[in-house]
């Protein structure tokens, strides 16, 4: 009945006050995340949280009335998972966004959900410290976002992903209670771990606030490897043989269509007639050592190999690969994948995936994290022209498909959102997907924290 | 009534045979693990499971009767978590130690659960592969143990514990149903981390049966340093330099209690004068240049430093670490626990632990993996004395108790078992101990798997 809702939206906005937003134009801004061709509701309501008093008084109204809470960071996901859905809320955190502490000596920060990853990395910075996972919406996204999605990036085939970095967690559950997750300190085995299952649940169990994560000392000095080869295959060999000499902190690859896309967009003069382009950086006190090896590995069947220990001129290399999807949105829609496969495994991958941009009449660019074998294949089609629009899709589902026959999975650092929804079950058992509902169940009876995804 | 239960048995032991064991000679040596003062219960009988089908149907027996089953590796496990109940099945994986596969491309070993750590390590080693975590018991533990308790060791400070080493793990639910958690691919993001929920659940959720584990590259050298201070604070000062300035793959303190029961066991002429001896080490390309930054840090207070970059020599310290145990438990009972705190938290825990051991007039030695604040304080005592019995476990309570208030944990690598269950609601609150609980509900709705523990 809507009378009653917008009753009971109203009693809500009593105890909140302006955090509760009803105003269609405002509520516009808030009903997708960054993915294309995922559903998205309209919501009754968005509360933009100031404080975690606000969400958890929010829980307890929707609780009660069993009303559907969509949470939400930055908006940055690119699998659906943060669209609202029809009649529900969005919880906002993006204003939970203060840095509660930093303890040097502990080398941890402990951060409100909302805070931008950036934010806490340079924070970290002022102490000598750093934050390793960095997704490419490192600016942006925020890092309960990342929290939900596991997030990963560039440099965690050295530092692993969110979840290696996750001591603590306080999160609110679906009926308001507040649970504290973890323990300071680097081992703890003590109960079961119910922080390691909040990371990568992407909203389907509570609502995460705050989070204390675990810092480095910031590395040293880097070195620059790019490389340029006739053919994929070579690219990977590289990857793999560079593992065996080194331990790149970033082992990126982008393959003709994604370099063309970003010289066009940048001019900086890559070559675009390669098959693949390789971006390697080495960090540590020996990082110039190790970058000799790895420019050496790729030098074997390498069209060109080109090195700096120039912090400015790696970080131009960075910013070129960071930029890699940007440029490909250039050129149309774009459907963005996030497969991973192990590493020897790439070369049948991308095979597979100019088969499938071959057979569906699609452009695909592929790039990604070479080093752990996960790629973006990004799948380029006009949104005019509703053919194409559904080859695009067949074509993302067949690199899905391809990735689970090569041992892979069908999200590497995105998560599964409405996106992949439909695929989970060609990866997952029947037997485990009813326990994991079944937990679902445990943390939110009522089905109301994000129902349908993840 | 004892005559069902006799006929049960036999119906297990008519469809598995000769692995039902239930000689009462037998079973005795099944019914501990290596801890002291914790209860353990007569089974009914042993099952030494050969392969995964045993396992299923030891488990489809006892679900459908409900007896509480004790999965048990090596039984080297030190808080009483593999203890048998009384009435129940010990089901021992020690005979599904089969390697099943190493894949050196994707750097991936899968292994049965009744493997030994160190045999792992070596068949790793075949590879120039590395499986990290070093329990004190690599040489006998078992890689199912690991995971149940989340096995941490020496190495771990630089290469993470055993949660960070896991991909997949095969298991059994309690009604006999097979499980696969994870993937191959170092991310994954697909559906709920049920594998992270499984390792540390100390055999409460399913039965470990089989672990896909990521291996390294083995490190190519190790430089060691020795150094012993004057006060326990110079040592742990030393620590919180060192970490600044290297990343030591061993970072280990031993107090002057555990030296000199080290040292009249050994005769290698450590230095039973100084209040700590800090034993480090450094590997890779640059582990000399480490080691020398390391030793550079210890010369500012310690009484002496030696170093070395001879492996034999590093390896004879690292022996002398790894015997303090066995050496202190030369001088009488020994209670040994398993605290962790934040590094900087170390001077106050183990200024707190010599307050203690007064009050409470026991001994106790201190020894552990200083780098991430994880201490073996040992409580020794003489066993026939039923008042320093209780004294020694009041010590032991009392080191907990102190951790805690340090922002620490009860248990960094040993596990809950039955040992610390009373300690679990110090640490953790009443909220996620139901949610624990009824997480356990939805793998082993019947409480059959190591009721009481973890």
């Amino acid at each position: 009945m809507p009378g009653e809702t917008a009753f009971d939206i109203d009693e809500l906005r009593r105890s909140l006050g302006l955090v509760v937003v009803t105003d269609p134009e405002v509520i516009e801004g808030y009903r997708r995340d960054q993915s294309q061709l995922t559903p998205a509701g309209v919501p009754l309501a968005v509360v933009r949280a100031r404080s975690i008093s606000d969400v958890q008084q929010t829980m307890r109204w929707a609780y009660e009335r069993r009303v559907p809470v969509v949470t939400r960071g930055a908006g940055s996901g690119l699998a659906g998972g943060a669209n609202a859905i029809d009649g529900g809320i969005v919880l906002s955190l993006a204003g939970l966004n203060r840095i509660v502490h930093i303890d040097p000596s502990a080398r941890l920060a402990t951060v409100e959900a909302g805070v931008i990853n950036g934010d806490l990395v340079r924070a970290a910075g002022e102490f000598g410290l750093w934050y390793p996972p960095d997704p490419g919406s490192r600016e942006f996204s925020t890092i309960g976002g990342n929290v939900a999605t596991n997030a990963g990036g560039s440099c965690c085939v050295k530092y692993g992903v969110t979840a290696d970095h996750v001591a603590r967690i306080k999160a609110i559950l679906p009926d308001g209670r507040m649970i504290h997750t973890g323990a300071r300190t680097r081992k703890n085995v003590a109960g079961l771990n119910l922080g390691q299952l909040l990371v990568g649940s992407e909203g389907t169990l509570a609502v995460v606030v705050e989070v204390t994560v675990r810092l480095r000392q910031a590395p040293s000095e880097v070195a620059t490897v790019v490389a340029s080869f006739e053919t994929v295959h070579q690219a990977v060999e590289s990857v793999l043989a560079m593992s065996t000499v080194a331990e790149p902190c970033v082992l990126e690859l982008m393959d003709r269509t994604t370099v063309t896309a970003v010289e066009s967009m940048t001019r900086m003069g890559l070559d675009t007639d390669a098959a693949a382009l390789l971006l390697v950086q080495c960090d540590g006190a020996d990082s110039v050592a190790q970058a000799e090896r790895c420019a050496a590995m790729c030098r074997r069947t390498a069209l060109d190999v080109w090195s700096t220990v120039d912090a400015g001129e790696g970080e131009a290399m960075m910013v070129a690969r960071r930029s890699a999807f940007t440029a490909l949105e250039q050129l149309g829609g774009v459907l963005l994948d996030d497969v991973a496969v192990p590493v020897h495994q790439l070369p049948g991958m991308l095979r597979s995936i100019e088969v499938i941009a071959e057979r569906h009449r699609v452009r695909i660019g592929t790039f990604g994290h070479a080093g752990d074998g996960n790629m973006h294949p990004t799948v380029i089609f006009d949104p005019t022209d509703p053919d194409e629009v559904v080859r695009a899709r067949a074509a993302f589902d067949e690199i899905i498909d391809r990735a689970i026959a090569l041992g892979g999975t069908i999200t590497g650092e995105h998560g599964v959102g409405v996106l992949k929804r439909a695929h989970l079950t060609q990866m997952i058992g029947g037997t485990e997907l009813d326990l994991a509902e079944r937990i679902r169940g445990v943390f939110d009876p009522r089905g109301i924290l994000n129902p349908g995804r993840g």
